[in-house]
């Protein structure tokens, strides 16, 4: 199924109950949750505090994508807070089966993030415990890039490595997608959209509208 | 000046703009803004993209509290996105001098925190430079700990060593104040005042007041 | 040629030497010992000393698994201790091919091990230099974990890889083995099979014989 | 009380549990378990397994000195494997109190252990809470090494020091300590002595009661 | 087209403008500056200044090989200094696409580097954005190293991706290269040439001559 | 003795050879060579092969003052390259004593660097066994920075305490200093003065002999 992640690093965060309520009424499926500790990136966004407070404004599906280190250490604090998938960097997990096992081990969805030239070699022998692979079309860290080309290309062969797995999993993409790009990200084979300023600049509900549009098509 | 510093790791990020205003309203002199990384604290809090969105609720001071490693990275980002006091941990910095004077160059007043078992004697050489010294009575890292008896001597002796060295620095606490402790803390020589669920818990108006009137005496 | 490595992780350490001299008597080809540091698996087993103290109870080799961070600035010390096998984590080397020119210098034999979702790509090249590549069946760090299933296609396609290069280099595979799925993992390819509980659980002699016979077949 | 903690790092491994009721019979009322990580210290010790497999020889005061990076991180499993009193260094903590905290909440005894350079004033707010101060008289990470001079002074400094806190608190001596100098280590103000190679080499109950004739006077 | 990178960490520092001059006038296309931080490497060589000093005395490529952690914190500094192309280490870079954006937006050339036993799958995506790819042939570090014999078939791999993606993009080796060894070194797809021993024992003039004798053929 | 010890760090490396003989012909006793490792500083300077090239070019005291994290791992190195005394910086060294134990046993002098910020209290046992404690006068890391004010009365405080100590032992100043203030800075306790653009910037030999003639009234 396709479904389209509004991420709240773009948000207002003086009224992000509202946003969220918004975006659950306009039709976003899930909830992008950005979490940045300033040292697997170089920036700082938010943290547990700040899902557990709009936990109750929605029951899409709270995405939390942790660009954290070493994320196994926080895996039970994000499930208590709220999410329903967690979603942690294959550079940041020194064991990453043994992240993506305690994740499904508390019963929410477990995906794996690759860095824009990260090889999808990392994935070869964890790919078919996955929910989701999300392939990052930025270096994470910072809001307002511009989507790296050659992302495009890896979406294939991702797909072809999925498809080959017999598995069914979702390939999210994040960074750098909009109305004019969203529909050729989709074509390579995403079926999961994250998107910001896209999002958040002007109308919240005609823009979420317009991606949903696109991506029903 | 005794000055109230709500903390809002305790308050409701779903309307935290409403919140900041409220404890505007309430005479709250100062808002406490916890930022924790994950790496120098055992949690994972707030950042630069919420304090940007509430920096237009009010004009008081923004008294941000870094719980991070190596802060120094993170000053221009924290002044840009609105603070007015920056506080970073003594034992988080390899060049504490450096990293305060990067501080008090971006106009910023400039402030040092000390985890509870760390010995003033870190302060022997940098105190005439501060603006500020907070004294955690709490370990950080978690909401909604006991105060820890021996910072009230901790206070005392910081409070006698300002005194000879002629400067007037301003003494915070933070972690487990209350409406019952916090005459005491005042008297072992504090005036700057951290509550987090003392003020967010139940009526936020009448807890500021409450707070307000007995740190008045 | 096929080998039984019982781990003495799983054995009983007041009478560390008396265990030993039977696993020597049962047959057993192989002593493996695993170390871990804390930092690179999260637990602490044992170390130097140990290795030290039961050198003089057996001529068997001594399997040495460092489940430790940077094992480059250890190799000399573990020799001195008695290994006659060391066995790196490529997860843990930022200078793989130094670390095993590191243990081969000094003339005991060099194996690689790799995490369960590590890909296969990290041998390219270092392949061919190894006496041994250890396969992790479970995540290191904790005992009585079960055998990880997609393991068996990975030995299969690392037996299949050390073909194409013409090399004899044994195939170590550890966690979760068993009577009833070591003959499985030797059809894939394995030839030297690590088991803790297995082994030391119930009669030690016959469980070790009856690993051998299994493995003879 | 005056007590005497052999330590284990030069104890034969291969039969343990044999030589820690030897200890126990000779009357050595502490057994001193050295743990090494290789990053805190440079050397590999021993750890949890080990501690388990010896527990049930002896009803000794388990004294772990826990020479390892952020000890934090395992006070739970230390306390389960049969630790009595935990001791953790002070340089390797970023959080001291909150890690004494965590050894007391287990109702084990807690030390704090400072590095011949480390000065006292690292003590100045923690002292109280402490069981004991283990005050190293060599590098650790190294056994067999001489007893540096200067430690005698900061012996007699901690005891002053403790006097004036008004507490009851055990000071440990850790390196270098023979039946020749533990006369002028006690005096100092030591009653808690470990001893290594003093005690395990030779006849160990001879040694013992030496140990304890003289710490007895 | 072919080009010789002498490397200054063979040089004699102390008339170190003079030799860059007779390096140039010797006609090597390039001056290879390695430095080394004692993090990523063993051993610690030359900075910022050194590079700014002989800046003046040619117009070559200064060709900077960074074997240093997390390069990303130092391109400024290093074009600043006077850096023509920069080289990173794949195994130092968290966000090895940022740490490539970053150094071609000063406007040098960028390249990566591979550790001996580092795969080719690392440069899946990134490889057309680089100017150039460094193959090690020893491990960094250390200066007068044998030339790792698996290197060719690496460069010859190299090549074939190269050719494969379409792009012109230079291939550096660095490590063990030799008069005797440098056409084979070629022959496999190498055109830029890294010596330090072979070019400053002895007659620089000459030796530089002879290698660009055997490389223009 | 009074002695000044120009930093390298201002030099011209292009003809770093010709620069210290005239050092040496004007009579600066030192030559202070800033180890920088781009971890412990945010800057990276010189090493081992730069030292190597000059310790034929004079005989004077080659002063080293290691900006490096955990210095211990290259004593030896620095040794070789041609040091006379290495200078460590207690901020970066995990086992303080033994660092400077590593030191002197090479037969070397060995000295403790201090931040501006850090206190004396870090000397209070090593201070006996130190042939130099070097108070820096600025953060360490970049040139041409100011003279920190409060160093002096630090300089006063380590004078009294070196006193108290009944040992010889020297004070050098790094950071700052310059012929107006240097007179002020040795009145405090300092015997040994670094100096950087303020003898490099200009004539050297001129530059030499004034700081000479001041330091000798």
């Amino acid at each position: 199924m396709n479904c389209l992640s509004p991420s709240l690093l773009a948000s207002d965060f003086a009224r992000l109950g509202e946003q969220v309520v918004l975006l659950d009424e306009a039709g976003a499926q899930y909830v992008h949750i950005d979490v940045m500790d300033g040292n697997f990136v170089p920036s700082i966004s938010m943290g547990l505090p700040v899902i557990k407070s709009i936990r109750p404004c929605s029951d899409r599906i709270f995405d939390v994508h942790l660009m954290i280190e070493e994320p196994v250490r926080y895996i039970d604090d994000f499930v208590d807070a709220g999410a329903d998938l967690i979603t942690v960097h294959t550079e940041a997990c020194g064991h990453l089966d043994r992240t993506i096992e305690a994740i499904k081990e508390t019963g929410v969805l477990a995906g794996a993030a690759l860095n824009p030239a990260t090889p999808l070699s990392v994935l070869d022998y964890i790919l078919p415990k996955l929910d989701m692979v999300l392939l990052m079309s930025v270096n994470p860290g910072f809001g307002g890039q511009k989507y790296i080309p050659y992302t495009t290309e890896k979406i294939r062969d991702l797909k072809k490595k999925i498809d080959r797995s017999g598995q069914q999993i979702d390939i999210e993409v994040d960074g750098g997608v909009n109305l004019n790009n969203v529909r050729e990200i989709m074509d390579a084979g995403a079926n999961i959209i994250v998107a910001g300023t896209a999002v958040f600049k002007g109308d919240i509900r005609r823009n979420v509208e317009s991606f949903l549009k696109i991506m029903e098509q």
